[in-house]
């Protein structure tokens, strides 16, 4: 049937699955998250990721010989749209940033030989990996990259200074992007090289703390590291993929991944826009319950037009990319990740005003979320940058009329059309 | 297949046709209408009337049983995506409000003798109609409606001060909407007639001039006419649908015209984006043409993405009226209607500020879409009624919680959740 | 007295007097203005005229020895602000748009013979002028300017195409800007010239139909001309100022303008604000006045806060171009010229809404007033234009940190920072 | 003069000394101050503290007699403009909130004992002060405060339940709101209390940690206390003020501390300002410097505009508190708190992205400036309430119009304006 919005039955069954455990099971792990070690944290994760697993829900993105399901981008947006209502739970789906993205990779780009290495105790949450491209002069415009990887013999050598490398600090094998050819075109120059994090050089020099963690403990997941290579040595076959196609392997990495940051950004919304409803029923306040004041019922109107709005969006964006391919979602993609960001902005932002003080403190999630919320508009491309994208994509449908001339103007336009229309005119008016 | 976005083939090929013949056949009408009296405009359309008739398109809202097509409104609602692009185009496809509505009236409510003088005549195209329910003090809020009908013998006889009864200087008949019995409740107060406009006492006092129609003519396609009824006399058989079914009716006709309404909006709106686009590729100021201005490209990515959402929000509302009811799709309507005129306006404008001058001159269609899009917030509810018809729904879905009592607060329940992980936490410490 | 925010009682009397005139005076005229010929309109200003010039406020923008106050613009502001309620008043204070711009011109850079000859009857009402400037294809950046003026023995030929030249159709004489020459800098490139409307060659072909006027009649007050200049020969002495120095003295005209624009934008938003408030007080809808709404009391606090701020940036900038002049204003001006903007569409935009289907009509002014205010954003530059100004100007004050080197980022000066804090900290630690 | 924007020479000397002096001598505090123990600020603030005294500037808010410089607010302000371009500065200066508010309190409604035993340590800066009000239950909407104080023989036992209040943790002694009669009018229920922090029964059970301070040291400075008192028992000379007069005094104090938030935030806003400015003249992706990107020419546009008329508006409700009274600023200073709390929010937002994650890393202080802002628009009223306020006092201005009865409408109106011109018509026309 044409124009339809729901998923299977089976499959929705374990969605609702995945939203009861989500809510019962990894909510509560925030609450004592913070205080947690990282070896502490995976041994509380070892018996959820089993039920994960028994549900046949692991690692969903990955194609089924890899261990996955083969979903399409439709299903596994359902998916991350609950696993977004905690930030928590990727981790427990097999799906946590940026170790499925960097799978992903793996799977596509990698021998046979790498995919033994890496991509299998991956899988098998054997080992944590880290993706290491931004750099502190390279943010938004990636040829401005200036970490080098030098043939030397056999091996590679690779010298920069990156950060923002999420869970580099924590993980086994680091995904590095490195100029091999600085005079070829501007999306030619770079590959990507797989590089244990024991490498001699691979220095990291700390988590960078952010408004979402601002006082970060070193070492633990979702610490954003600084690292200076310094002279890392690299064998032939750590280059992952062909030598110059780090941008094209990058860019089919991040279409589907940020289809899944969006869902997931609606998952968040979602639960912000609950605590909202939720709380104005009953909080009184100058003669009434907050959800009988008008602004507050603009709150929730706006809110839940703005996330039906971006949810069809990224839906759609998602169908595009499983029906036509990602080049053909492109523009989709591009969309949903401006979008998107402002809504999960605005929906906490007015669940954070709600609740007043107590939205302000840490006593409830709806600081953190609007903490995090604020990144979502610079990472994976920054949205103006995005912005730029859409319009440059949008105007390549468009030129400039034929019959426009420098010294004329557009109603000439218009007369023409007149013109067309002077017979039927005439045949009208004989008759009068 | 699920989370489908698009139309059966056959279906496309209809609409395809429709899209060329309303760019080719009813845009250059657009610039000779304001030249013609009525009477010629019905002639101009009589042979695209014929054109559309030929295709299956006419009237294509009615059930087959009426001549119409018994589409759903998904299909419905693309098809007025393409007539939306001109507010010439919909009288050709024989959906003209109000006629549309009122053949939908009668349709549902009508008696059988009722039909065969009024619907039949109207669906042929030989008839006009006008629907009025506005009242100078009453607007957004129905249940303030003073005019009234009362009983006297076996006629009615109605006394009231109507405004905004659109077309009902060229109408033949009036649907009136009049107090039946004031002290019911608030929406069993009134009742619809069948008042053929040539009814002693109904007084059309004149077409009221609006930002759309500055200077409008009295009698012309479009006008918004204020009339005095002033003991107009109808026979019993005048009552359309139950004594005290106005409301009712009235809802049932505004669901899917708002549907409607957005679908059209969403045509006006792609055809001033395409003009904000083509102009772009082509206007040159300050080193370089528009679309290399990054405000321009902010323009166009923000339109793209607001079109992009208030287009499938408003086919997800239809989708769901076909597939669950009109019921089940009022808060989907009432999203739609303020979201879309929001996007409706946002679009428009921005190709009015990309044109300067020419854009606010009369020489292109934009200033009308402008001042066309004003109405758009304020007809068939303003904004600020859905809000709250959107914000009251959704918190229905919402309670306080059980735990929650008047001197604590919410912190209580992250201790729950807290106690709940103590078990787990326990072992995890135990281990170390 | 520093920071002072009222003006000198003798001048707040005048002021209260312009309040009630044109309240009283003035207002009335709106209701019959369009059915008034331009002769009849010009019989009806006389004695309107004539008070004014009883109180002193005549042509008030002009020094004392042509005739006006030689108020500063602080003053002049003031008064603009009280005229800005009617478009129909300036014309009864000596200062409509474009003769009092027109008049400053020549009282700047005309010489004696041109200041007889064309000043002293335009001061003194006899006479009307237009300002002929915006081309089809020039209409923000001015050096894309095609209409030219050669020499020719002694004549200048004038040949172009010129459009929006408001009031040319009623204008006794035209003030052309025209290129002398094509090969100077971009702002040498034109001068002015003194253009009686009956030269030959200068065809007025229509007054443009806009959205404030989307059915202009030909040949009256606010009209905006589509001119073709043919083969138009002046003398030698139609130079006006120095030859290339067109855009000075445009930029001369322009800045006192624009702040003039300013004041009578917030008169226009007052008149609307108090519209918005009287309704609110007794408009009943859904249980309450609307002024119990909070969406309402929204739009009200909203309105108040940017009207406020609207005028006291716009006093802000007459006060620097009272004190320290007009290049110094600059930025001021560009930016009360954006802001203004915004802040007339919204309250007027809001004024409508609060008025419904009433305030969509033409019966009350906001109608029109919202048509008005959307060419506010276009004219004297677009908004676009003077954002970029501001930026440009702002950024002259900032430059890229002494200490900042590629490779390196800012947290460097961060640690400067720390290390001069070091022997504190040394000196507090060492007291422990 | 009137209209003079500007402050005496001698005063903006000093006012240069002091953004001088914060530059340099408190800037850099801020890279250090979380790693000192309180104890440890308390010594490197001293010899900041004498340096301000020796200029005059300390505790400026205070009166002549009380140590303070008897500035009005207009002085003030533009002193907090520069305090507030760090959260470390107000410190130095002896206007910590709330040290700086209380001390007024105590100023005002003190007995000359309880001047001598709590104002003049104080003010000295010999102790530290809290301002007890907020509770769970009682955020915006004071008048639901349930905190009671009961009179027991010649004592007063307080019983409540308290949090936000800030410094509790560190304060030597609380004011603290409870109701001393339950059955008065809303606003004449509560009183104000002096006790000391080591009362039996005040229990601080904690500082909340917020948004700006996630991860709180308990018993800092700007920590916000949760505070149990229970069976609190203080002498009957504790009561601060009248019985009955809490709110009246609490009111007294609000006024002039939101004009200093006010131009607090306006020297936050003018910090990332500057980063913003700063960085785009140097930082380069895409092809070009920031500064030439149109986006960023809009943020530094919109940014520039914003803060103008936050400034203006602050400054001008300061001349109003000066010249007419606290009561008459009331309307100008809940427009300014929910302006400025906006104006706020917006640079520093569109500063935080132009950094990119730089920016949202605790590299830079824009993150903590952006987590603090969010608070504005929440403590000292929510901006709804302020909203709700301003239109409530702007609305008392307007009346329903005397001619308006229920079954009329404004048209009306405009026909009398007709009528009231038909005399001069017809001379006019009788001309013709």
């Amino acid at each position: 049937m044409a124009w339809d919005f729901q998923t299977e039955p089976e499959y929705q069954a374990k969605l609702d699955w995945a939203r009861d455990f989500v809510r019962e099971e990894i909510w509560p792990l925030e609450t004592v998250f913070s205080e947690l070690s990282q070896d502490q944290l995976d041994r509380v994760y070892a018996p959820l990721q089993e039920r994960v697993k028994e549900q046949g829900l692991w690692a969903a993105h990955l194609d089924p010989e890899l261990g996955g399901q083969g979903y399409g981008q439709v299903k596994l947006g359902l998916l991350h749209e609950i696993l977004g209502t905690s930030p928590f739970a990727p981790n427990a789906f097999g799906c946590q940033a940026p170790d499925s993205g960097n799978s992903e990779i793996l799977a596509m780009a990698g021998t046979p030989e790498q995919k033994e290495r890496w991509l299998e105790p991956l899988l098998a949450g054997d080992i944590k990996s880290a993706f290491s491209m931004t750099e502190p002069n390279a943010g938004a415009d990636p040829t401005l990259l200036t970490t080098s990887a030098v043939r030397d013999g056999e091996d590679w050598v690779i010298n920069g200074h990156k950060w923002f490398s999420s869970n580099a600090s924590i993980a086994d094998v680091l995904i590095v992007m490195a100029v091999t050819d600085p005079d070829a075109r501007p999306h030619q120059r770079a590959s990507m090289f797989i590089v244990p994090a024991d490498t001699p050089g691979v220095n990291i020099l700390r988590d960078v703390a952010t408004m979402e963690h601002p006082q970060e403990e070193f070492g633990k997941l979702g610490g954003h590291a600084e690292i200076l290579y310094e002279d890392v040595r690299v064998p032939a076959d750590a280059l992952l993929g062909a030598e110059g196609a780090g941008f094209l392997i990058a860019q089919h990495r991040l279409g589907p991944g940020r289809i899944h940051h969006c869902m997931r950004w609606l998952g968040v919304s979602s639960r912000a826009f609950d605590m909202l409803c939720e709380r104005a029923t009953y909080r009184y306040a100058f003669g009434s319950v907050l959800a009988e004041k008008q602004t507050v019922q603009n709150w929730i109107a706006d809110s839940a037009a703005q996330m039906q709005a971006a949810r069809l969006m990224t839906l759609h964006a998602a169908w595009r990319m499983d029906t036509e391919g990602a080049a053909a979602a492109r523009t989709d993609i591009s969309m949903i990740k401006f979008f998107g960001a402002q809504v999960l902005h605005d929906v906490i932002d007015r669940a954070v005003q709600l609740h007043g003080s107590l939205g302000y403190s840490t006593d409830l999630p709806l600081e953190a979320m609007y903490r995090f919320a604020r990144a979502a508009r610079i990472y994976d491309g920054p949205d103006e940058v995005h912005r730029q994208s859409v319009a440059r994509q949008v105007l390549r449908g468009y030129a400039p009329p034929a019959d426009e001339v420098p010294t004329e103007h557009v109603p000439t336009r218009r007369a023409a059309a007149r013109e067309k229309f002077a017979e039927i005119l005439e045949t009208v008016t004989a008759n009068d």
